[in-house]
């Protein structure tokens, strides 16, 4: 299907009933988590629940933790620490976009204001570090060795991910390998983790925790693909939606990374001038997404996206046909579907 | 003793040994901490090591580590698990550094450039959170949940200290106890749970655990104390060293919070204008370390510092006597009598 009706069909909404039958199946255990991150975001020191508050609300989906909520059920678990530890999941993503907004200077997360554009950078920094504390000792009261070393392993990981990100923007000269490793590292760890200490609670053989990381993983890099993907989605931007984030920032994205290899003189001159010397003019953002689609370079992508979303389903396949794999099976194809 | 006698004493070099018994007891210890330091910064993303290096290498006295180093031996360890957790003590320290710099905006750091200053803030914030992650990695190495919880709960204490600091600066009605609370949650946590962590890998009594916490507290807050009376030092100013950092930054430390309440009218109007507006003009500086002389606030503040190191020393109390302690006791008089 060419990009322009694929994106026209999901722009009508997806075909799939979508993060519903996920967002139904794990509704009341989701509540008893937003309680415990209200709960524990708690400081005497007044700024902090403000602050958390603030980007909590503004939080979107609850993706990861529903992932650790979804994984612990999928490995028939029956108590309740995976509701903890899935409030550290959602503190450690808290922490990581505090710093990003810091880090790209951004203004609005999901047409919101972010925390730094409204109480400043500094306390953003400061928050930040008070949620990832928290996420480890909400962890030490869990009291399991091999989630915290999944976490902190997690957490080192983003943090390079960010790290080389920073280090490969500007740069139109940085390839398909960098960009993988970026996104890996600052998308794909977090949703593995989340998966994986899903069976890590349930106590399940070491298999079926290979096997929900590897779901968590594959799924992250679809994700992280597709919102790369809509950051020059001309119909996003029809639509009144953000776009252009990642191109002002001068990051380089699969979109870009193959646009460039297929560019001719000029189209590299552009890329040069727009993502290395951050020269940027009027229509320069819609000339990028002409050239990324007359290169074909949002429609790889897209492709490369469902073929990181076909393995992670494949990783599920041991797991007993149901209701919760049905759902984790269902989100995947909505957040490669999306139109958002 | 007057505080200008006091001074000029300190400038001429502290009277006693100081750091040196402490040093030369666990050098051997600290040259392996280092190493693993340095290990454990390593990263594929080049620019990690790069960063960490810059700031550890300016990392002056390892106060800190020294101190996990020194409490263990207090308490008759004989392994090597306190090495591994000097390292984590130092890593969460060099993390908060990082991004206190980032947050006070410095662009000297023991008169070297700060990483902020020659990366800028982005790399700052996340081999910040780098170095934090990794000191979590490296206690899930340990294995003990204790020290686990003992350094998690420093860290959610620190960055709340850092938080409250911010929401107090700039407010010339803020008052004593709140100045208390910012250094026992900025730096006294840390010195307390650094000592602590000594007592757990000996595996020793609770109340040896609680002593070592109180030793370590009592001399994180002095040290506090001293460091924020040396920032309005004329000394210090005459010394060429730096100055005045805290007043520039409108933070309101004990002495600012002595000479407030003992001000007239016209003085309260300076620190006003200084702290409060920040409009700060040539000579204020100065102008304000007079007052402070005048109004005795520094040398109310030294005599809170070494009522503080006292009660550290009691802390100690319990525990043999010997060349562990006689440096650990030594090293607290030092830094009430350091001129640097």
């Amino acid at each position: 299907m060419a990009l322009a009706a694929e994106l026209d069909k999901l722009a009508k909404g997806p075909a799939r009933a979508g993060l519903e039958p996920l967002s139904s199946l794990v509704a009341d255990d989701l509540q008893a988590v937003n309680r415990l991150v209200v709960q524990h975001m708690h400081s005497p020191v007044a700024l902090i629940p403000q602050l958390a508050s603030h980007i909590v609300a503004a939080g979107g989906k609850r993706l990861r933790p529903m992932l650790t909520l979804a994984s612990a059920r999928l490995c028939g678990y029956q108590g309740e620490r995976h509701l903890g530890l899935a409030a550290c999941v959602e503190f450690i993503h808290t922490a990581t976009l505090l710093h990003d907004d810091v880090v790209d200077a951004s203004d609005l997360r999901r047409g919101l204001a972010t925390a730094n554009a409204v109480w400043g950078n500094k306390p953003s920094v400061l928050v930040g570090d008070f949620l990832f504390s928290r996420a480890f000792q909400l962890m030490v009261a869990d009291g399991s060795l091999d989630v915290l070393r999944i976490l902190s392993n997690a957490s080192a990981v983003i943090a390079e991910g960010e790290v080389l990100q920073l280090m490969t923007a500007n740069d139109t000269t940085s390839d398909e390998a960098a960009y993988m490793q970026v996104i890996e590292a600052k998308t794909a760890a977090l949703f593995a983790a989340a998966c994986r200490i899903g069976a890590v609670v349930a106590d399940r053989p070491t298999a079926e925790e290979a096997a929900l990381e590897r779901f968590g993983s594959g799924f992250g890099i679809a994700f992280q693909l597709v919102d790369d993907v809509l950051d020059y989605s001309a119909l996003q931007a029809e639509l009144g939606k953000a776009v252009g984030d990642d191109f002002r920032d001068g990051k380089i994205t699969l979109p870009v990374v193959l646009a460039i290899q297929r560019s001719d003189a000029n189209e590299r001159a552009f890329w040069q001038r727009c993502l290395e010397d951050q020269d940027q003019r009027g229509g320069d953002l819609e000339q990028a997404i002409e050239i990324l689609q007359r290169r074909e370079a949002l429609a790889d992508a897209m492709a490369r996206a469902r073929d990181y979303a076909t393995s992670a389903r494949q990783a599920l396949e041991g797991f007993a046909d149901g209701t919760v794999k049905s759902a984790l099976l269902e989100v995947v194809d909505f957040c490669v579907d999306r139109a958002y």
